[in-house]
């Protein structure tokens, strides 16, 4: 099972990155494309169409501002579409591409995660393959498991020093 | 010269008749449909690559929530499209639909008018035809006059009483 | 695979129903509980670390206010856990259980849908379990050509007046 | 036919540079100028009043703060405005210029671009005026294969690394 | 010297009506019209102009939405303007409103008051007059004392139930 | 007539001293003080008790955050009081300063200017004083003018370039 | 140790009553009265700083709009004060009163709760006096026991169910 | 009594310094640790279960985003619990974590300051103290007093300019 990641603009790789890396150290497979809604629709409806039929079985989309990347893509395909709202230049703060992302009408969900959250996207499409996986599972439990032991380190010093 | 009225749910109609009545006050032909960007994406993209090659030169288009209609139509058409925001139910009061028409990346434009502002898409649509059909032009300008005069009989009330 | 649905309070089983009904209608087996991770911490702590060891593949978690319930059950469950806002009363028009939910640390994701979209959270928990069993993949697929269907029907009866 | 593009003051020019420069690339004819709604309120009114008799088809005013040019300017003329909110400094994020834009009245429309949004006024301005000038038209069905033409580029370089 | 109160529209009356009763309790004359930026432009110039001449020493605007009234009486007079937001059907929650009032630019003040705040325009309009006029300091000093009265007799009736 | 320009901190002076600065240019008289609503609630109490007492006829109070200095001012003394919101660092946007001072009670108004809109508040101080003398309203219409010569300069440069 | 309960107005006492009756069920005692920063600021300066030597250990203060009772009373006292900020009629949905009680100045504290949320204030007040009451921390122990068991009772019924 | 000092993170530091410096100052007794609700909840469980026991008296957590260690705490402790709020990257201007600590259900309070405002939890923490140890109230006491004399100081220096 693949996780396709695509994104607006090479511009929002800063930010997609993070979902790349996360799932190279899984292990899990990735195909990394740019998709635009706006300037690339009929890409996007072959895309979107035919990510299920490749192999496919979580895409994780990320766009800024006005951003209809996700949520087109899930109206499109029926795989679970992962949306990350991408904080872009000329944005209000942010707001219009979390709404934008997050507000999807009855019947076309998009999982969306935090302004910028790459990362956890890619975390949660982990969390998707290991649903049926156990072998991510694990991998998901045991990257879990790292995160306790980062925060402990940075607790001892901060405790010996009051 | 047509214009075209869409919008996302037949739920949106109560709003979007204001568009249609100014249109007819004015002579001006209309269509309308219903075009959901996430339920019929496949007639989303008919109806926005071929509205121009039907005699339609405007295309208003209304949508609440995360609201793609408007951009995706502007993504796929080569006319004006103007964008109107509605306050659906479980919108968060209206934000999230005027931030997914107005904030459009640069390249492709969204003429957006206020949240529930069918009305005044409506006008709009009329002054862009008018910008090269001096009749229709005339009628925006005695609608506009028409404006003045119902205000000044407000007026008139008020003054007599203070 | 089963799918756990726990809210906060069960002045929130309104909103939370529709996601109940959307996974009957898909035949996927499912398990309702309320959990507060407010008054009930300990019952949170052990929902959480359990639930996937008892055959719950994705959990749904809805919560109003300083909705904390889907990110706790996200830190301490490896499954993928889908957060829905609830609309509650004294909320500040939604904006606190919407920013509570969605903006989770690097490293702990919850898959947010919109403002008491619950209807969403059961779609999407359904094409988790799709990414993996084929049959609920053609079900979702299924589902989403009825919603085609309906808009059409709509539309025919607008296009017919106009 | 021309576009008038007009900004509340000489600040506002870097933000409107985008709507000359993309006007400039459609061979339309255009005639800048400041005109400040609430310093020279009489300049307003004169620009706003005879435009229409001057050749002049479309305007596009740009403004920030509490933004009167563009609604004040569609009070007075009968042509199509287009309104660009700038985010000037001491703007409250911008929402005070997207707001006194965006929320016109009831009949006296402000077609409203994105924050900042200058370059879609421009493009949007080419499409009205494409609206009756098929070779205008072309123009921007040009453009915007032009913008395709560019993400694949990208896409190219991202797919080629991953 | 005279109190001139406008608004923008016959609708806003129910709100500015605090402004004449309270000017009325003060004996203050005022003049009260509709007067709308966007329908009657022509009117707000003449109105603007010449109020100062004609012994108007404060002018009162509320306007609601995309409110251009204040801040255009304001560029056009030389007298201190008070605006009221005054918030409007189809308004985004008042904000509108408040920020095309409040937000004006370096040189064209508007003093604005709360939301709806149009009893404070009044009671400001008074303390305005009062700034030269001894007798209207005395009875604005006088309602203050009122203001204490009132809360005192309900803290009574508080106090002696707990 | 005196102007009184207080403040909660020193941090607010390089806001407030566009107020000092343009009421010196109208060669009006000020007082200028540091007066905490929290620090200094005695001085608070005294200086709004006696200002009125002393010759001040206007005030002008600037404060950032939980901004309580203006309202405050208002509550204790019977004088005109032009409130500043400041956007202090730790602020919300300056969402903060801007609503505590902006939405005060029936009874006690504010007379509320633009985020850190101390040039403002001097003109209003200005107009206000001008409303009873003659002189300083004429600087008023004097200075507007000269705002119209400075746009106009502007605008010459910028048509004599398209 | 008594609970001083201040409120800016009769018509917070719906919302207010909520922290009197916890305060009862605790059977702490409690004192109830109309403080207004605006109407009655010399009332709010008596109040504030005599309430530490007549028994009171922790203050509760209430209020809507811009709401500067509680940072007032802060301001004034040693003693710990709890803000409430109270929907008001004509509040900007809450967020005025929510901020300009929370974002108090560094030097000057007000223990924010929840909009509405009298009843956390009065938890709170138990909590507070609980830091030195054995027996009132007791109490705190049995009530969060209690909540418990209300969700627990609730979730019986719901699992029932499915 | 001593005052339990945490943190979602050791990049929280820089702000939650300012409550460790001020308690330091009053001389009472702290404890610092790192406790992440969402990656050490383990942790969390055993710290909030068990404060109460080993002679804390108060806590302060501070955390960003979707902040839960606060409240998360309070539905663990007895104890009363002060939430900063923490201005993380990536957070929407502040408005996640100011929302997901503020607006607790009814019974379970998070007694929250300002927007990075540690050095008010501090104080707020020695006022809860204060309010059962008579030395450390007069402590508070002679902070305030400071905090008078430090504004006064610039207030000479201001009045000595104008």
């Amino acid at each position: 099972m693949k996780v396709g990641i695509i994104m607006g603009s090479t511009s929002d790789m800063p930010v997609m990155q993070d979902a790349i890396d996360i799932l190279k150290g899984f292990d899990i497979e990735i195909e990394v494309d740019i998709v635009s809604a706006h300037r690339t629709p009929d890409k996007l409806f072959d895309y979107s169409k035919n990510a299920h039929t490749r192999g496919i079985a979580v895409i994780i989309a990320g766009a800024g501002g006005a951003a209809h990347l996700p949520g087109m893509v899930a109206s499109l395909s029926p795989l679970p579409v992962i949306g990350v709202p991408v904080k872009s230049s000329n944005s209000i703060d942010g707001w219009d591409s979390v709404l934008s992302i997050l507000q999807m009408p009855g019947g076309v969900p998009v999982a969306t995660v935090a302004l910028n959250g790459a990362k956890n996207a890619g975390i949660l499409a982990a969390q998707i393959i290991g649903a049926a996986d156990k072998c991510v599972l694990d991998k998901v439990i045991a990257y879990k498991e790292g995160l306790k032991f980062k925060v402990e380190k940075g607790a001892e010093e901060v405790r010996s020093k009051y």
